[in-house]
């Protein structure tokens, strides 16, 4: 797809600052866009490359417009215009509708004539799917799960029995939603397995990153509300409810029945036990280990940084006797006073 | 299925109290049960909501039975014992014989009449599956594998060759059994693999969590003995052996050659570094790095909560001089002494 | 296959100091080896185990010969010499060239006569695939994607579209290349989706282990160099560089955008933050947070070993009034002075 930076300042309500005429057929970095392609400044870090850049416009803020070699296409907020230009330029592919000759779809599935159905897929039984679904190579629809409308499964997705998700949600590859929670009851020094009975109701807008587990929950729903974002190799465990809007980066873990709030961002590999209640608007920073409720809003850490190896041998071992060194200065205190 | 309440307590031992013919058919949480359900106690915390519950009945110990608006069904066990009622209420499928038209089957393979073998599988030349084994949609077994009587495969459960599992055990979607250890050697600033020549072993009544890896031994096998659970998205490392009825959370890893003891309970995200030991009945809590072998049973721990990020970054800032501010002091000490 | 310890001593540029006419068809640990295997000293820490060993020899270097109980192959590099020669004993299977009825090959995919394609893999329309490659079961290659070669796909690895492999490569099962980057623009509460319009780049030699995940770039490449070996469950997000012959162990990640150089050794679940680069020749110690670019080579570390857990929770209640504690004892020491 192509444009005009005229076109594209009134279809995305930019200012335009430069030739209105030129012409852009893709997207590129401030350093690798060429003269066919629009550039985008939203971390300000880069600034320094905006006198440099060779693209033919930058999608960026007014106050940062004066500096630009470019045309400007001045915005609020350039990142979410930059994805709108990206994915008008670069429309995704449409559905093609039908149903592979070697994928396999059980009788009794809902399958509208707009969804497409890829090579060595499976739908399984009574599963319902909505209007231009999309059913990627190697996918796999349970009995009875419900996919909404628009919604895509990329190869190799898995969604299991009774699974309910909702409408222009995509999911990855190898994500796997709607396994058993991991749940056993100790008795006599093994374990017996509890029943998982309860499902998966996964909201609209929600994006499920590659090789993601949502476990289904005990008795009632695992719930993961509209507008989610959740990146790879997150383990959400049964009964968990992530509220809306809410994003989680890759390698992250949310452990049985902890409850998420609503607009969380939360880090990569931040892990949470269970049993606990996360606030709306809580920030999360990388490598977390969230160990408690938290009721207000606010920005939470609990990573220590690497450091060079020896002086980090040197610190770990005072750590190791931190408690102990603090009651031997207090002794000594008292004995001197 | 449904049940009286006196033939529940008959069947799995309970004293009841309460009205014998009442007549159940599944199992709710104390909030969330009908009239027609069971619930139970199996946390303490939960115990205020025994007095507003609307279940039929309350699987719990003598102890809290004085408080329950429902009627008792009471045992020493009352978890183990929700178990198995939610089992006898909610009975998993049986297996349906037969291998579908869609999947392949090689040459050579052993399946019994009894086996179920779902849409888009694969079971490779030689494979041995045993009585009433399950193989999921789009799930393969590999060349020479042997599957134990009653194991299931859920959907996408990849088993590589040679692998060996027990009777019984549940393997979840995306778990891959079998790969390559990750064994390379040095050599001139490159690396050359070192082939991964044993396989890998699993006892009898495993379950192993969705997209969780287990490689091959070196030489020899890796080792899960019987009545193990892994949750989702575990690393078992080359060689490694977990000994009976360990359990171990999601998101951990334990790296090649360690050993776990017997009846361990690891947490979510616990790593463990390679060629260490650890002994039977060992509580690791939750995100512990385990960096040195374990030779009394007990609990460890190893993370830091997260805290209010403005405090965590000058705590932070404090440990990373945490062995300089100690010497400092100690020569002030002198200094004054 | 079998050889003379004489010839193993030519073929592999050994000393042998033994009988050259015995023979040998396998290989074995110290400990387990029989008198047909080849066994190995590359740990010191099993030195004491070589005058017991059964071996008929075993590959150590020149300093360790004298305490052994077989014959030996003295090199300078005994587990490199082990791979070689353990390859050599049990060389692996070579490509059976066909594709199996079972697969889906999409009109216009470029398969040479040399390509082994299993049951129920999928090669997209336009992909290209070079000679020796082998598509195990269940593997799928997306549309344009290009395999080089002699590279293997094992079971169930899904290489998405445009994703372009080197030669002699390793994807092992569940491996998911090219998903989209997580990338979302904020905008009034809620998240757009940025288009990932660039590829995943990857070398030769490379493997990449079970469930790792490697995401395509924003705009540009996502780029694994020559030699890199990846483990398990590794998260490789947008737009990350992963320089020649480095090496990363299981359940780590590196966020978007970061560079990593060459030769670095990253041990199992190392995380790091986006944006930063680490130079060549860096060693990153187990469970490490990295949060800062590393600008010298160097080995670094940051994880805090798990203790007894009495003595961990009074040691991190002092780490969360590290700060407090610290000037509180300045304010002391002023009064005083």
């Amino acid at each position: 797809m192509s444009a005009t930076l005229a076109e594209l300042a009134a279809r995305f309500g930019c200012e335009l600052r430069g030739d209105p005429d030129l012409v852009v057929d893709t997207v590129g970095t401030l350093t690798g866009a060429g003269a066919n392609a629009v550039s985008f400044l939203a971390n300000p870090l880069y600034r320094s490359e905006l006198s440099r850049t060779n693209a033919a416009a930058v999608i960026l803020e007014e106050r940062f417009q004066a500096g630009c070699a470019a045309a400007a296409l001045v915005t609020a907020n350039p990142y979410a215009t930059y994805a709108r230009v990206a994915e008008f330029l670069h429309p995704p592919p449409l559905p093609v509708p039908g149903i592979h000759p070697s994928a396999w779809v059980a009788e009794g599935a809902q399958v509208p004539e707009s969804v497409e159905i890829g090579p060595l897929a499976v739908v399984g039984r009574a599963a319902c799917l909505g209007e231009s679904v999309v059913i990627g190579p190697g996918a796999i629809v349970g009995e009875q799960a419900r996919i909404g409308e628009g919604t895509r499964l990329l190869p190799r997705a898995t969604i299991l029995e009774r699974v309910v998700i909702g409408a222009r949600c995509v999911i990855h590859s190898g994500a796997t939603i709607g396994a058993d929670g991991f749940g056993f009851a100790q008795e006599e020094g093994a374990w017996t397995k509890v029943p998982q009975l309860g499902g998966v109701v996964i909201g609209d807008d929600v994006e499920i990153g590659t090789n993601t587990s949502i476990d289904r929950g005990t008795i009632e729903d695992t719930v993961i509300e509209d507008g989610v974002k959740l990146d790879n190799l997150i383990q959400i465990g049964h009964n968990v409810r992530v509220g809306e809007h809410t994003v989680m980066a890759a390698l992250g873990g949310i452990s049985g029945s902890t409850r998420i709030g609503r607009r969380c961002m939360i880090a990569g590999a931040v892990v949470m036990v269970g049993h606990i209640e996360i606030c709306d608007d809580v920030l999360v920073t990388f490598h977390s280990t969230v160990t408690r409720s938290i009721t207000q809003p606010g920005t939470f850490s609990g990573a220590l940084p690497a450091d060079e190896a020896k002086r980090w041998r040197r610190n770990a071992a005072r750590f190791r006797s931190l408690d102990e060194a603090a009651r031997r200065q207090l002794r000594e205190r008292k004995d001197e006073g």
